[in-house]
């Protein structure tokens, strides 16, 4: 027999011991982690783990109690449409809005944030996605240090050193990670949760998928694990914490919701969209994209076989995520979104997506106890 | 508000009734098919779909009724790998062992079909996996009809002359597909159950993910759902289930089952492999295929980078399956795997994989219930 071993959890010595402080999920210790090799050998054939779902209520969810909502739900911080309108939306409803800072210039952006705060009812949190790669990120963060932004969620990029600006000033920090590597390291940083994004989510994505990307980091760390990548329905929330998740991040499927300024064109692209409309752009940059197939992406695919230079492929994109939410323009704008779309079948206010698909979650649950 | 549409029951008309024929899953209709547009905007904010988790008791689960095993569990059709030995062993540990016919030549096949019969105990069901793009394909299901093989997978491409030729023998027949639109057709065409397979699976896959494949396909079609891609453990066992899946395909984790003949070193490949360890090879031929990352995929990625003729890529796979499996060449060798790779730790026997699976999606379904 080959010496059992436990690739989650060689790194980081305190990751594989289950914490006291975390009832939802008590204990995501793999048995193969036992350092003595017959103790080992003999765990691994004890069948069962002490996995468990963890509970949906807010009295009982770490995320819920982190961030204060009613629903552990977070809303994706999809550039260009993640906007003040949606965010609050979002947050009323119960789950947790994000406005998107992307490029946005900073005098823009605490409009943004002062529009969200106006439109938000007493007490309800809200948060700010940075990319970090982009060039604005800087400001952004100190837009959100200026505003108290209660939440920033990270993407693309090492949160390190926004962690340690934000984090002395009570911040919450959710860094979106796409491999166990980066959701170690942010956990060894302070992040208070981690948003695990496989790679059927739109806009930028990393390789995993959600089935096995959620239940690897989901053992792999102590801090609360949000799912994101696919989920669009009840039945998708049920089966990210069947994976050791504890929240989940939900962007295509607001994309329908009422609230949401983006053009009509852009929300029927997406529910018209089928199983096996998205494209994925921008393999050969290094930093994929996943879009709704159109005649954008059909040049990129094309520009992208002919090894064209980069600086030229990535000229194609420019303006057109634009071009997409305000304009409407579905043939050459980037219609970003992920491959749940073609689950999106109305546009419901963001209250009734979120109650809906809760409910719908609920309902498998309590089949499971009938 | 925009007219709200089913996008997964659009073609057909009668896959979005539920079947009183079907207890595990009893009503998978969406709500938003209902024709009357007020009716369905009505419907649509009323939260809750009846989707239910099917049972994993044999009395009550169509594919342990279908298949006449003691688990919902379907070993992977793997080329090369999946052999009598393998097959027998997990038919005999009470899933359904699957030998791949691939390229084999009839005789050979019939060799190993005499000598899978030979190792099952009595009572036990196995299959046979058919490659239809194979050159050998009719000759394997010449084989399948002339030693009455009870069960029959079929892969890459349509499986209508096959079911017209096994279904008034009595043969099972279940195709594994990659998309909707191929899961409608193969009911259409009288297929017992239907494998979706998603594209974290290892070899040959299709574009989709599990976690959006599943509960669409789930959702389209009457017959039940066999889940691949992605599935190591029990987690992903409640996972596929949550989605709509009735049963279970495991292809990765049963590469390391004892029985397995395949040489340890693919064994120990696939349990070093972490998260990021695979690639996907062969995009650009239309047919792409995960491995785990070696020499062999790297000169792939070139080729294909360089848009070499297919002739050369193609000739560059040649014999490279049997020097993984055979030799134990990880550097040159094609070690398909899925993702799931990452979470297999160990090298266990066959039964004592699909009793640790069970035993830790009933713990976790037992959790529920508490």
């Amino acid at each position: 027999m080959v010496q059992t071993q436990d690739k989650s959890a060689t790194q980081g010595t305190s990751t594989a011991q289950a914490s006291a402080e975390t009832p939802a999920r008590p204990s995501t210790q793999d048995k193969s982690t036992a350092q003595d090799s017959s103790t080992a050998q003999a765990s691994a054939k004890t069948p069962g783990h002490a996995w468990t779902i963890a509970s949906l209520k807010r009295e009982d969810n770490r995320i819920c109690r982190l961030l204060g909502t009613e629903y552990p739900i977070i809303q994706g911080g999809m550039a260009w449409v993640a906007n003040a309108e949606l965010a609050s939306a979002v947050s009323n409803a119960g789950g947790l809005g994000i406005i998107a800072a992307a490029a946005t210039p900073p005098d823009i952006l605490e409009q943004e944030i002062l529009k969200a705060k106006s439109l938000l009812k007493p007490g309800k949190p809200f948060g700010l996605n940075i990319m970090l790669m982009s060039p604005t990120a800087e400001a952004a963060l100190e837009v959100a240090v200026k505003h108290k932004v209660p939440v920033v969620t990270t993407g693309a990029g090492s949160p390190g050193k926004f962690l340690e600006r934000l984090k002395p000033l009570g911040t919450i920090v959710i860094p979106v990670v796409a491999s166990v590597t980066q959701a170690r390291r942010v956990e060894k940083q302070g992040a208070d949760a981690v948003i695990a994004e496989g790679m059927e989510a739109g806009g930028h994505i990393g390789e995993l998928t959600t089935m096995v990307l959620t239940p690897q980091i989901s053992q792999a760390v102590k801090i609360p694990v949000v799912c994101a990548g696919g989920v669009a329905d009840g039945r998708g929330i049920v089966a990210a914490f069947a994976l050791g998740a504890e929240g989940v991040q939900v962007g295509t499927r607001f994309i329908c919701c009422e609230e949401c300024t983006v053009h009509p064109n852009y929300k029927k692209a997406v529910i018209d969209a089928r199983d096996r409309s998205t494209a994925i752009t921008g393999q050969s940059l290094g930093h994929p994209v996943r879009c709704l197939r159109n005649k954008l992406t059909a040049e990129f695919e094309r520009l992208e076989h002919d090894n064209a230079p980069a600086s030229e492929i990535e000229a194609l994109g420019t303006g057109k995520l634009r071009a997409a939410v305000v304009d409407g323009d579905t043939e050459w704008g980037s219609l970003m979104s992920g491959q749940s779309a073609a689950m999106v079948n109305d546009i419901l206010p963001a209250r009734d997506i979120i109650t809906r698909m809760f409910s719908e979650a609920e309902a498998i649950l309590a089949g499971v106890r009938a």
